[in-house]
This record gives structure tokens, sequence and C-alpha cells, in this order.
């Protein structure tokens, strides 16, 4: 065992982790409870074991995955690899419905755009970035400070590694690091199965468990146009896993608020998510009726139709766990502990925090209606990409001008290239859709009340479904070529561009731009500000002895294939190919829109396969959305298993956990083996896989 | 359609019909919701159909069956037929474990007392019972003078038809009937299968769905020595049956209150049912205790602590519905409307009905501690099944010099013969059990409070244990000869009689007396009155568009097969044979003591089965306990399954039916001819199903 990790006697371990239970935990690399873990296991990974994982890790748009070749070769979920296999579909070619398996390397295709990271290192620079607040500034003035030199310290390590430095923020501020990335940019899809093998049982079955998912797709990167040999890969199990092993996880969970006050709970389970909810399912709503048009307009939207269903799901699960009423006393209890703690000492930080933040819930509140009506996110404004598109020109033509650390954040020098690359690759455009999406986003923001100026000036007096028609047909920008002129005519081209959606982004500018001051004077600088003075008065009381929240940064997290209770009964710790039969023959080929039908492939071969193959098993880790595609490995660091999901009970896990019953779902790494083998013939990938 | 059925028009029977949702509803035969069904399937059934269906079923202590050959070959579950099957089983032979099949009907066992009964008659006596009330009468009087009139009526009827006539009460007193029924005496086991695959998945999978249980049983009912032919019988399936098929059910369900009012459930769900689940719980502990010894005492109580498993989990599953809020609110409504139909009408009977038994439910929580501290049941009394012989023999010989209506119920003219069987009938006999229920039954008896004067004789200053010890050790009346040389010899042969067992019975008769005396006057009589003048109230506002609640009598209950919603997805509305193979190598041999774990015969003989075959099914029907080895018929009235299990969401049922997730589940008949072709290679035996 490494000196690296805190070495606490159990017991004292345990005193001062109020709210941990069973093997709870997003663990940083830097800061397992390793003594815990010896104590529960007989097994801590040491420092080369750990070096091992986190190399063979990677990072995807969303999601995770690792190296499990020494050339270069990638595993991930199905379901994170499905928009790069829908970018390389065409009408003619529908790999995501049909699959895909290059015949030779030489067939690998190329993903464009798509790029992978992998985490070489990681600098904590808490100490620094603290030291440059000048004693005594403003909430806000505080915040800028940090972040102008966290941006410094961002752009030294940069150019001092040649890595691609992110800053990460821990502990809602009690902790600042730099994380240095290898950036992998040609990356090629080696092999998906179908669809439904891969989501088996459709959207009925998403987040739950037993399941029959063969949720995996394999890449390669490659470098100079030669498959790259990574310095670290997983090597594949030979003994598998059963009931009650060890196993443990590296990847990203994206996302959790289990270190916020109560009263932010409240805030998004009785505010926030049920509005949120109601957006989604019209949203949904928009894109089936647009989807019954064709079977040519299902396969366009396919992919994000599942995406909506998986958001709408997981967010109602993570709502369900704020109506729990023993966990949320749970929450109260610990919140009170620390409140107590705090108020011992008249001069801690967080003396007035819990009070700063509620008021700044009620100043969210009352800027509801705004973040709706000036709804402007990166990739898409009023759900048009082309309006997307359109309003990076403006901005990226104004932002220029002035020095990196004035500018909104994402043009800051440190971005400038991610920006310009998205600007300018090719993705599929279909002006129907996109039409239907921004008359949508139209809709929305016009709301039932009084519509605002800005989006009177935008309509015009026309209806929202006129007003999208007109722009979409009027607008260029779905030509890349365009894009790329325009970024390179610089300001001069965006002032004399009549396109209408770039016209529409002129008149979106400025209302955003000072909804988004508000926001962060109001709402954002507050959370921040307080949540780490909270974090940091957590700090003192209970160290690092708690973890924290998941933040789309290397994680480990452990716990044993185990069973749990739920539907009267416990719930099996496998499945296997058979129980997948079992599925397709009790609902039958239509039911549910085939929800549990097979493709034709796996009718044909059932009889090559052993049907008592493990296929998918359950295990007692902590995981969330961000975790999809993140290896599974054993106490030898093999690779048994590849996440793929979390049962029902694991939803609530955005808030807090609970080892009773919240599982990671997992493909067995057996079942990929055998179907690689036994149903698509691959024998090189095989070999490749097993090192032979 | 038969003019027997109410025929209203749709629109009034809805609107009268405040409580029923989808398909609830366990309909006596004279009374069907024939136009509902008409309107909602294109079916009714008519009066041949039903009396088919009506004397092709019987009735099983505890649970239901079927006739299903011309040779009165009987198919229940084999968890109905349990108690037989180890009533022939020794330590040499488990039939439990090991299966059972008869070589040639030679080899067919006979059980001793069992008797099953097919119902050939129904008599409506309401009108006679009431004319039998003398105006202005007590409610004791009243009951009284009911029970008196009815008993006359059986006596009547049993002497003109040579039918066993039984009383039933139907609407909480809303109507009397007598069912009259042709008893079966001369029962042999046919088939039985392994334990292991009946009841797979064990206490775990008990009252849950999906489910791989072949829980079904065969025996043959004999007459004069030969097989006896039933008058009707079920034809076999040629088609099966898929989802969304309407399937029908006749079976007994033991027991609902549905119809009791608010304050009933209350009293239930806080005060009578939590007691009685820690008294369970205690019990199971007992047993268990005793299991742990060796194998044999295992297998002696094997079949005892799942009966009380299935108990405390159908339990647990009813108060679960008493803390359902929405479920609740429904009832409390549906209540309030009632209540203000009688309040409109001051000379209503039921205007103090509901204060009448709340009155009630007091008194009974005052005597609710002479309850367990005299527990005297008609089998066993202090757990102690000696013990129960003892206290019968002396009742016997008591009661027998009264006129038969002025004696205790159970030893009037109409059940003697029925008593007498039952203390001379021969069953296995283990002192060493016998020592610890007793020693058991006594500890609960005696409590944590003060020692009654009744328990003090008994213990006269020993401990519960060696009172046990020395009683049971000193009786002799665990040999049937002996008790049947006590019955014969009569109140002299019991008055001389120094047996332990005759000496506490003694002790015991006079206490027990009183307490029931107590309880009938302060609360039986009273919610029999009083749950009579609502039902009549209810009667009068909505007619018999309501259903009566069980009373382990011949209903009717249907719907179709179908999915339901639970744990995050829609569950399957089918398995298979391929899904019981899933979980078995899922779980391994070795996980939750076996509970997944196959017979050899079915690891044998895997390869010889369709594992597509369709196993077992969910299904919208309204059943309960009672109804387990009901025949499932399809609108032809051909058997497409038997009824083994409810889904956990059944079981708030005993309170109120939830259409949306309440399912019957279903042994698929497809998946016991499979069996016995395929696996047990009982060629004649599949003969004489299929009627070849």
């Amino acid at each position: 065992m490494s000196l690296r990790f805190p070495l606490l006697p159990l017991a004292a371990a345990l005193a001062c982790a109020p709210l941990l239970r069973a093997d709870e935990g997003m663990w940083t690399f830097d800061n397992l409870p390793a003594a815990r873990m010896k104590a529960d296991y007989g097994f801590a990974p040491d420092q080369a074991w750990l070096d091992h994982l986190r190399l063979s890790a990677v990072r995807f748009p969303g999601g995770s995955g690792s190296f499990i070749s020494a050339d270069g070769l990638i595993l991930t979920n199905h379901h994170v690899g499905r928009g790069s296999v829908q970018q390389i579909s065409d009408k003619d070619h529908d790999y995501v419905k049909d699959g895909f398996l290059a015949a030779t390397r030489a067939d690998e295709k190329k993903i464009p755009g798509l790029e992978l990271f992998t985490l070489m290192a990681m600098e904590n620079v808490t100490t620094r970035v603290n030291a440059a607040v000048t004693p005594g500034a403003s909430d806000k003035e505080a915040l800028r400070l940090r972040k102008a030199e966290l941006e410094k310290i961002q752009k030294e390590i940069q150019a001092r590694t040649g890595l691609t430095a992110e800053v990460v923020t821990l502990y809602q501020g009690g902790e600042y690091w730099i994380y240095e990335y290898k950036k992998h940019t040609d990356i090629r899809l080696v092999m998906a199965p179908e669809m439904q093998v891969a989501f088996f049982g459709g959207d009925a079955d998403n987040f739950t468990y037993p399941r029959h998912n063969l949720d995996f797709t394999l890449f390669r990167v490659y470098e100079d146009g030669k498959p790259y040999h990574p310095p670290q890969h997983l090597t594949w199990t030979k003994d598998g896993v059963k009931a009650g092993d060890l196993t443990l996880v590296a990847g990203h969970p994206g996302s959790t608020e289990r270190l916020i006050t109560s009263a932010q709970m409240d805030f998004a389970g009785q505010f926030l998510i049920p509005r949120r909810l109601k957006a989604l399912k019209r949203q949904r709503q928009m894109l089936l009726d647009y989807a019954a048009i064709s079977p040519e307009n299902r396969r366009q939207v396919n992919t994000q139709i599942f995406g909506l269903e998986n958001t709408i799901k997981a967010t109602t699960g993570y709502v369900s766990g704020l109506q729990d009423p023993a966990a949320m006393a749970r929450i109260r209890k610990a919140e009170a502990d620390l409140r107590a703690k705090v108020a011992a000492d008249p001069a801690s930080p967080a003396a007035g925090s819990w009070a700063a933040i509620e008021k700044a819930l009620e100043a969210h509140k009352a800027l509801y209606q705004d973040s709706t009506a000036i709804n402007a996110r990166s990739g898409a404004v009023f759900e048009s990409s082309l309006l997307g598109y359109a309003l990076t020109l403006v901005r990226l033509a104004d932002e220029s001008a002035k020095p990196s650390a004035q500018r909104l954040e994402e043009y800051r020098d440190a971005n400038l290239e991610g920006l310009r690359k998205r600007l300018t690759v090719a993705r599929p455009y279909y002006p129907a859709l996109e039409t239907a999406q921004f008359a949508f986003g139209l809709t929305e923001a016009a709301g039932d009340g009084p519509v605002s100026p800005v989006m009177a000036g935008i309509l015009a007096g026309r209806t929202p479904a006129a007003t999208a028609k007109a722009a979409v047909e009027g607008s260029r920008l779905g030509d890349p070529a365009v894009r790329k002129a325009l970024l390179e005519g610089g300001a001069k081209a965006i002032q004399e561009s009549t396109d209408p959606m770039i016209v529409i982004a002129r008149q979106v500018d400025g209302a955003n731009r000072e909804f988004r001051k508000k926001m962060e004077e109001q709402v954002t600088s507050v959370l921040s500000e307080h949540g780490g003075r909270i974090a940091k008065a957590r700090f003192a009381a209970y160290g690092k002895s708690v973890y924290p929240d998941a933040t789309f940064t290397l994680r480990l997290t452990y716990g044993p294939v185990a069973t749990y209770p739920a539907n009267g009964t416990l719930i099996q710790p496998f499945t296997t190919f058979g129980g997948m039969y079992d599925r397709a023959a009790a609902w039958g080929p239509e039911a549910e829109n085939g929800a549990w039908s097979l493709p034709k492939r796996w009718v044909e071969k059932r009889s090559k396969i052993n049907p008592d193959t493990p296929f998918v098993f359950a295990h007692a880790v902590d995981i969330i959305g961000g975790n999809s595609g993140s290896p599974v490995v054993d106490r030898k660091g093999e690779l048994i298993g590849l996440i793929f999901d979390g049962n029902i009970e694991s939803l609530p896990g955005h808030f807090f956990y609970d080892g009773k019953v919240n599982r990671g779902i997992a493909v067995d790494a057996r079942a990929i083996l055998e179907a690689l083998d036994k149903v698509y013939e691959a024998g090189a990938l095989v070999k490749e896989i097993r090192g032979i």
C-alpha cells in the first residue's frame, strides 16, 4: 500500500465520515479510502495498480471507455458510441440498426470530430488559487480572481506539458486541480452490434435490472495514420467474476449534487426539476411527431429520442430520491450536525452561508422565466443548431477583440481551438428537422405569459413555425464551408452577413449576456462562494474522508457483485444469454414496438451460443451518468465487465447513495467475447483482445 | 346470455359501482357482471358454460382444484397438495423433495383424511333467515335467531339432498345461502414434481413475478375403489393462450375485507396485524431452531415453515395496502358517499352502525390480551395438537349432553361427523416437535405481563418448557387408537382419564368459554349485525353491482393476460423454461440455500425440453389466498392454466383491488404437458389429459 493514501485507523475513518454507508464513494485517484478497502476486502490498490488503470481509461464525450489492446483498441458502450455510429450512417447504410464490423483494419471508419482523452497527470493548485484572492474581496470579486488565476495556471501547464489542461473544482471549491489530458483525435469505428441487441428492452428496460443488453462498441485510436500504442491497456479476464467478488470501476461520473444544502435539494425537487421534466416531455413529443412522418425521419431522430427518454427517466428517478422521507431525514441530520459545528465557531466563514444560498435560490426563482425565454446553450440556441453556429460566429467576432480574461468564458484563448473545430466540422444536416426543432424552441421561449421584447423582435408578428421556416430556408449555415468562410472572414464578414440566423443571433446576443450576468452575480457566484465555504467547513470537520461530488473527471468506485431486494424478492446477481431468449420468447417480436425482439443474426446463431454464459451483472458500486462505458476490473486489474447502466434504485444517487439497493449494471466480459466469437465470428478481434 | 343475469345497461352498471375498477371482482356464480363482460370482451358465459365450470371445480382444504379427465383426475397446486405428499412420506421416502409418479393406477397412493368438495347447487335463503328474526330483537338475539334458522335449513337440505350443506354468509349478512356439495373422500396421489421445481425460488420468489414454478400436483378421486367419473371435467387447451387473451378463473378465494368499514381497516392495520405479524415471526423462529437440529427435523417442519413464511409475506403485503394513502383515500371517499346516503334517510337501520362498529373495535382491543392468553383454536391449543385433541374430547363429552342448538357451534349435530373423523384419523406424530411447539405456545400465552390464573394453574410454578415436556411425555393422545377409545368411552372415560393433556384441557375449557362469550357479545355479534346493516344500505344504494367479500366459496374472476409496470419497466406477460435455466445458472446451486437450484432430473433432461415453452403467465384477475389451484380457462371453457400465486402487488387485494398492477400468476397448461411428456415421461397421464 502506497504512502500516498492517508492511513487512518478504521474506527477514526468511520467516526469522521457521517454520510458514508456501505461502499459509497466516487473517489478521486489521489484519495482512496485505502484503509477501509483493506479492512473490508483485504485489498487496496497500490500506485502502480492505480496508474495502470488510470492510463488505460479514456474519456468520451459524455461517457467513459478504456484501452483494451496494445494496438489502441477501445471498449465503450454502444450507447456512448451510438452518435458516432449514426454519424457515419446514411440512408443506405444504417449501422445503428444493422451493426458494423470492419472486415480489416483498413475498413475501420473514421469518426469526424470525435475526440478522446487520457488523464496523464493531476496537480492540486488549491493553495495558489486561494492565495490569489485579496482578503476582504466581495463574493463576485473573489470568484473573478480565482477564475483568472486558474486560467493563468491552466495556460502555464498547457505550455509546459503540451497536454490539454482542464480546471477541476472539487468539493464545491474546497479544492482546485488541473487535470492534464492526452487528446486523441483520429478515432475509427471497429465494431458495433445491432441496436436491438445493444438496447434490448428499449426505454422500458433502461435504468433497470435484470437486463440483457450487449451494450458495447469497439473503436481504435490512430496516430499518424497508424494504430496507436497506448502506454497501458487492460488485460481481458481469464477467470471471470462471481457473486461476492470485489469489482473496481474507473470512469467519469458526470454530475451529482450530494454535498449541496438541503435548501438546494428542496429547490431542485420542488421547483427546478418538475419544470425541466415538463419541458423535456414536450420536446420528446415534438421529436416523436417528427419521427412519425416516415422511417427516414425516424432514423434521423432515433438517437435523440433515446437520449431524451433516458434523461426523462433518469431525472424522474433523481426526484424520487428527494421524495424519500428517510433519506431526506438523514441528509437534514447530517446538515444539522455540520451547521452545529459551524455555529460553535463564530469566526467561521461559513456562518452565513446557508442563509446566503437560500437567498440565491430565491433570486434563481425570480430569474427562471428569463432562463427559458433566453434559452441559449453553446450547441444549440432555441433548439436550433444553425442559430447555435450563428451565435458562436457573432460572439467570436466580438469577443476576439477583447483580452482573453474579459471574454465570456467559452471564448477565452484556451477554448478557442475546440470552438473553431466544432464550427467547421461536417455533421448531418436535415432542414425539415432543423425547422421543427427551431419552431419548438421558439414556442417554448415565447411561453404562455407576455412575450419578451427580444422574442417580439424575433417573431415580428409571425408564428414560431413561420419564423423557423423562413429562417431555416433562408440560412446557408448548414454548409460547413459557409461557416468556415464566415469564421475566417472575421468581424467584417459577420457584420456584412444577412443570413437570417446571423440576424436572429444578433437579436438574442444582448439579452442573453444580460441574463448570464444576472445569473452569475445573483446565483452562480453565491452558490460557488458559499458552497466552497461550507465545503471548507466540512473539510475542517471530516477531512477528506468524504469524496467530492461528481465532476465528469476520473473516479474510482468499488464493491462486490451483489443481489439486492426488490419486487418482493432478491434480484439475481447475473443474467445469462438464456435469459435474453426467455424475454424475447415471452414478449414476442411485436410487443411494445418490438422492444424485446432480436436481430436476425441472434435468432440464427442461437444454437452456437452457450445459453448459460454470464451476460450482465449487478454490483454494489457508486456510479452515475457519465460512467457509461467504464471498465470494471478485478483486484488483479483485469477487465471483467463494462458498466452500461444503473438499476432504477440507483437514480436517487444523484443526491444520495443507498448501498442496500443502488447497483451498477455491467456487461460481463465473457458475454462480449462469446458474442464476438460465436455470433459475429470476429476471430481477429477475439485474438487481439485475448492478447494472442 | 342467460336471463339469470341481471342485465343492466352498461352506463347504469358503471354509475352504481363506485368501487369497481378494471376487471375487479370475485363474482358469485349467480351474479356475474355479464353486460360489462360482453361490452369489454364480446363474451359472457351462458348457463351451460357456467355449470360446466362449476361442476369441474373442486375445493381442497384451503385451496382449489379441478377435474381434468373423465377418470377423476384432479389438478391442483403442489403447494396445495404438499401436506398430503408429506403425509405419505416417511424418513425413507421423501416424496416432497424427490417427487412422486405412480407407475400404474394401482400405485396411486391414498391420502388418509383428505376430502374434496364439488359445488352441486346453491340456494338463496336470505328471506327465510331474516323472517326468523323477531322485530325489535337485540343484536345478540337476532344473531342467535338467524343462526338457529340457518342450522335448521342446513339440516333440512342435507336430509333432502344427501349432500353436504354449508351456510354461506355474503355481503356481511346481506345475503344468506346454502351451498350444497358432493363430498369425495377417497383421494389418491398420482403425480407430484420435485419440491425444488414446484417451489423454485423459495420464499424469496413467493408472491412475486416473473416466476418459474412448476407448481402442480395430480390426484385422482375414487369411489367404491374405482376411479370416479365426474359429471363434468375440463378439456385441455390445444391452442394455448397469448398476451391480451381473456382468461377466466373458478376458485375459492378465502378471505378479503374490502367491505369492512375504514375504522375496521385502521384497527387491522394499526393494531391487530402488527401484533399478529410479530407472533408469527416468533413462531417461525421456533420452527427454524427445531429444524436446525437435524435433516430429519427439517423434513418434519419444512411444510409448516413454508406455510408460515407464506403467511408472513402475505400479511406484510396486506398491511402495505393499508399504508397506501391514495387507496385509503378512495376507500374513505366511497365510505363517505355511502354514509351520506344513509344519513339522508333518518329511518335507516344503518344510521348508528359505523359508531357501533367503532365501539366493538374498542372492546376487541380491551379483550386482546385475553385472546392470546387463552389461545384455543380447534386444530391445536397453545400450538399443541395433543392438547387440541384433548380439548375436543373434553368438550365433546360435555356438549353432547346438550340440545344441538345450545352447544358451542363446532359441536352441533351438523359438524359432529367431521369432528369425530379428525380425532381418529392417523397423522404423523413427532413428540420432540410437539414439545417444542407446546412450549412455544405456553410461552406466548404467558406473555410479558402478570400471569393469568389459568396459566398459573397450568404451569404450576414450572417453566413452559418443563410443563410441555412433562405433558407430552405423559400423554398417550399421539396414538389414534387411544383417542378413539376415549371418544367411544364418552363422558365417563374422559372423567376418569388422567392423561396430562386431558387434565390441562379441563383447566383451559372454562376460561376459553368465557372469553368466547365476551368476544361474541361485545365484538362478533356487533360486527355481524352492523356489517349486515351497512351491507343492506349498500344494496339499497348500489344493488348487486358490487360483489361480496371472499368467503372460501366458489367465485369467478376474469381478465386478460397482461403486463404491468414494476421495477422501473414493464413486466413480461409470460416466462419460459429458458428463464428458469437462466435463473438457475445466474444464482448457481448454492446461493440462498439453493433456492434457485434445480432437481437432478431437470438438469439431465434439459436438452429434451423446448426452452421457449410458455411456463408461467401473469393475468389481470382478482384472486387471493384460497384461489391456489384454481383452473384458468379461456372463453371456450378449456383449461389454459393453473393459478398458483399473485404478484407482490396483489397482496393489498385483501383490502382493495388495483387493476393497474394486481396480477394473478398461473402455470401455463403447455408447461405442465411439456414437463409430463419430456421430463417425467408420463405418457399415460399425457394421453389421459389430452383425452386420447
